[in-house]
């Protein structure tokens, strides 16, 4: 097989990127600029807002690591020591150029699984994809043709207790940094969802919270609605629930078929989920409670 | 008060509006288009489709009257001899220039009832808005600016009975063709939904399925939606769930509060809205089931 | 390599498709119409307009074929005598089902071929998917992965005419119904342009007529707008001046590089491209003068 | 005339609100926040970046002037002083609650006047309206429907120098500080533009780059585009040349007539003039070059 084009690594030494949420007070984005100044750091951006309503501030902060003062490995140390022990700031420094191991989970529909493994194959996302697991052997050959990895990890022969067991010892045994459920038909146990907290992303066929649960174009059709819609959002214990980050729709009329908003659905999903794992990945988005913030 | 520009009046003699549906069978648009040619008419515009999955057939025929054969009082009684009555048809015949009777409720919102009055006084829509009722003061100004009509029936003093037997009364004295529900706040019961079926037009500031009943705007934030969204529904006797004529949405972020929310959310209520009520006014909309068809 | 999913081949008999327009004359609906239901044909779906301005009829219908009087061959030839001829008709009749032979033409961007293979290798749409063919060699990759057959026939050793006389050897080989220029960067020639009339869909990236010709991602960002956007059109002899197919924007900001805007418009690109596609896969699409009628 | 709800004026003493860009350095987010802090402000939201392609930094800043200890008309003194003079920045302070004067320059279309008043009268904007003129006596039943001062003045009686030299008295006699070209149909000279920099609004009837000049619908019909948009800009000496500040989009097809779109993009003009009127009253807006950052 011929070679898709190498990626193309961001130069060290690359940026930081501070994501940071604590109880408002004064002085919060001056004390954080002025840590970065006063090391050497150039901001390259900054968004910060407070949530008056619930009187909390959040803030993504990004600066050039060339020149900066502190080595990458006690940034985080001095961070907490000089700002966040002090302001009861929940927070995570990241940086850039740092490949995240992913893992996608499918069922039978392909395309979102296609759009993905395109995306990284060509070089859009700087990840390494490490596992596709799969409860049904269908896509078995999306993976091949892209050269990834493919676990079939049937459902029916097994407990639902069983079946996660086995998809967390080969996430556990990758390293995974991100699951995606990528159209993955079968619900997820908490157990397995609070193995991987604000790092599993599912899109849901359906603008939520219109729709949620099963079969949501069957539902869309019998509603005679005039656009449906795709959510990408985090998962968490309760099914179609999670924090949203990233909605769109594409206008369906009344000689649509189910099977013809099926299919217009399908773009609408993989491109939705995609911007949804692309924030992800560039560290613009922050949960708190159930709700998303996504940067800019 | 200056004049506004006079309504341009369609010439005489214009064209008629077939709009019909019935079980499925063959021959059906060769009957009907053969009546009409037959006849002398020249089509305009003829859309048709079955849904196959009911076996149900649709259309929308436009033909131009002049040279018609037929006089346009006695275009229905032919029709009904020659084609609706052999084939189990459900049908109307509207004839263009028809200036439709319009009375509109409305509450304390502004924006769509001065959505509205403005299309009517600039001559967007050729109507005869007769009335506009309302169960509180605070819009008389607006009906004022505009020369329209404006009754005040409130609602505390009385039963909802007494009120709706109000409303009817002067509905039914202005012999009102279309009632428009313009960010009315209160559940007309189905006395008064049953006086006018198909005929009662009412915007959601949501985007239905989602968010039925009251304060979507405030449920829309909690839910941490990334887009808001209006529909404009014909009203039946269950709440939000009449059939649909037309929906959109517009982008919401993080740092959009709840009044963001409700400001943005206005004007795509109004202009939903007034998309809805102009598909209705072309007599553009077919009513079966809980879905409406739209034509183009 | 395991097998994709067989594509589910619909049952004949299937359905016929008229396209057709000519000068609006009175009872060409009627005619139509009878000649398929005098010959036992039940029409599925029709649509039909008259564009005043210039006087002109446009239609398209189709009709099951099971129990239609007129064996498939000789439809043609019966519609010719009673209807075209008569009327100074353009006309085409097609076929459910018909697996039209196509061709990709590529440059070095992967986005919009992964996407084409990625739907018919799905099955989405029922296509030969007979050649890639490009200037470059840096996507055979794409092809391989997707067991298609990839072509390099280079630029730059050879005239651009000897490079169109290879071309066209090879589509014309190929029995190429219909020809796809997935981000193919180089201009054709009247030659190839004139050897399949309306039979070449082109994706430019961005809303036409904004910004034809080179670099449109560059002048985007230049003149700073807030929606970029992709255009699926017809190709004719004047380079990004076809009939328009299909169009969509996606919202940018003055955050977004010149990188960003490109990024974010591949993912329009290809979802407008196939649009295009399918609409034209469909029988949907009608050619007169400068632009594209889109049935429903 | 009854009366409109009066307008809930915000709570002194609100919010200071800087706009800022300067070449990029380090420090400058550290040194502006630190400024804020010390003197007591709480930081509201802030929102930064830096265009690497050009080495520039963009900035808006809004801080709480509760118990901030410079009192408000020494700010801009102080923050000069002790960072704008150091750092070569283009710099303004606002402050939230400045209601700003407006003029609305209109021909004969009233679709964008009806809504500006509407917004104006029902407490959308807080604004002090003073001024409607315009080459055409038409509209001057808008501006009395909502009390708003009309003057006419007329374009053919005089030389283009003569009518720009009236306009500017009356616009300077009121103050104002913002012009709203609402479809005036008339070019502005270099004497009037200059008056006004980065002052004047315009809306365009199309989505530029495309379709500049006159009559971009009828245009757009003959280009068969399958979108049409609307553009609100500042207006420079160029033609439809000016920073874009938003644009937007509706959906045409086939079927749709020259007077069609124009009455489809009336819809438009009128919520893309809005949000981009917004965006300036809100100080979210900042012209450098040919482009408009405009914070979220």
């Amino acid at each position: 097989m011929s070679e898709p084009p190498s990626r193309v690594e961001k130069p060290a030494p690359g940026s930081a990127i501070l994501l940071a949420h604590c109880p408002d007070q004064k002085g919060l984005v001056a004390a954080i600029t002025e840590f970065i100044f006063r090391n050497g750091g150039n901001i390259l951006s900054l968004e910060q807002h407070v949530d008056r309503e619930i009187g909390r501030f959040f803030i993504r902060a990004e600066w050039e690591l060339g020149g900066f003062l502190i080595e990458r490995e006690r940034i985080g140390e001095g961070f907490k020591t000089l700002i966040a022990n002090r302001t009861g700031m929940s927070w995570r420094i990241y940086f850039s150029g740092e490949r995240q191991r992913v893992a996608v989970l499918v069922s039978k529909a392909p395309h979102c699984l296609l759009d993905i493994l395109a995306r990284v194959r060509s070089g859009e996302w700087s990840v390494d994809l490490r596992l596709v697991l799969s409860n049904h052997p269908e896509l078995a050959w999306v993976a091949e043709a892209f050269g990834a990895p493919f676990h079939h990890l049937p459902a029916g022969s097994r407990s639902p207790e069983d079946l996660e067991a086995g998809q967390l010892e080969l996430l556990r045994g990758a390293e995974i940094d991100l699951v995606i459920l990528a159209r993955y038909m079968l619900i997820l146990g908490p157990g397995f969802v609070s193995a991987f907290p604000e790092r599993i992303i599912n899109i849901h066929h359906s603008f939520l919270p219109a729709f949620t649960g099963a079969r949501p174009y069957h539902r869309a059709y019998a509603r005679g609605v005039k656009l449906i819609g795709a959510t990408a959002h985090y998962v968490t214990e309760e099914l179609d629930e999670g924090p949203i980050i990233e909605q769109d729709v594409v206008r369906a009329s009344h000689v649509n078929t189910v099977g013809d908003l099926t299919r217009m659905g399908h773009d609408v999903e993989k491109i939705v989920l995609a911007r949804g794992i692309s924030r992800h990945l560039d560290r613009k988005t922050l949960v708190y409670g159930n709700r998303t913030i996504v940067f800019t």
